[in-house]
């Protein structure tokens, strides 16, 4: 059965994101999945998410490790919880902080892959550290830390 | 005398960042200014660069981040070395790593000001730390450390 994006489970208030709801028309539209004990997203960057001609803006790959760091950070609560993403309460979550390093320039025109592995679960904190790779090879390596949503943001 | 952008003195080869480049008709068009010993660059986010409903995404503020930083390491060393910014032989800087700590919800449908301190110049280096506002509340800080593009990244 294919599995569904943890971005899909998000419910309609909150698939809002330019990052990774579904519901935003301008918007990267990034979906994150489990891969055993990793999680991974797959995007392909458009012509114009250029830094130089050749190779992809900075920008554009933190904001794919920071939506692929917050999705996986809900999965893993949801896993750890043994509870299904599409139960009630929702556990969303926000990014505190973000690390990138960019390790090498990442070619434009490849599918990017972002790998996050669930270094940290602790409370209402949840630190992913995500690795973005083109082609295979390792361009960026980050690290989100995430924190569960606050009640002020919930509202609408 | 108004003052020119720093992205603005880019030449056309170096203005398709999706982020600062002046040619690039998709992106943000970020634009850097000194302001005494600081930079400062100003920026509308759209409707659309949403994380929640009222709230500015978080990978658009590392955007600005990055490109703020980028631009204001540039300006910075020119400025060290007594030269306009229209000379040659250009300096451009990429981003080696960035940092960014989100302190509060950004309210989406105000200008922010991203402010830049030159936090270090040593060698190919450049640290710039930048503070994210909007209505005054500095709602993000941020830490850029831009190195000088490597030769490989300038040939088109």
């Amino acid at each position: 059965m294919e599995q569904k994006a943890f971005q899909d489970y998000y419910s309609d208030d909150f698939s809002q994101c330019y990052g990774c709801g579904k519901l935003n028309e301008h918007g990267l539209q990034i979906k994150s999945y489990w891969d055993g004990d990793e999680t991974v997203a797959r995007f392909s960057p458009k012509e114009y998410h250029t830094a130089t001609s050749r190779f992809v803006y900075g920008g554009l790959i933190a904001s794919l490790v920071d939506c692929h760091g917050t999705g996986s950070a809900s999965a893993a609560v949801y896993r750890q919880e043994g509870r299904d993403m599409d139960t009630q309460p929702s556990i969303r979550f926000v990014t505190a902080s973000i690390k990138v390093d960019y390790l090498a320039p990442t070619p434009l025109g490849v599918e990017l892959e972002a790998r996050g592995k669930i270094a940290q679960i602790k409370g209402k904190k949840v630190v992913v550290d995500i690795r973005v790779l083109a082609n295979g090879q390792t361009c960026a390596t980050g690290s989100v830390v995430a924190v569960r949503m606050p009640e002020t943001m919930m509202i609408k």
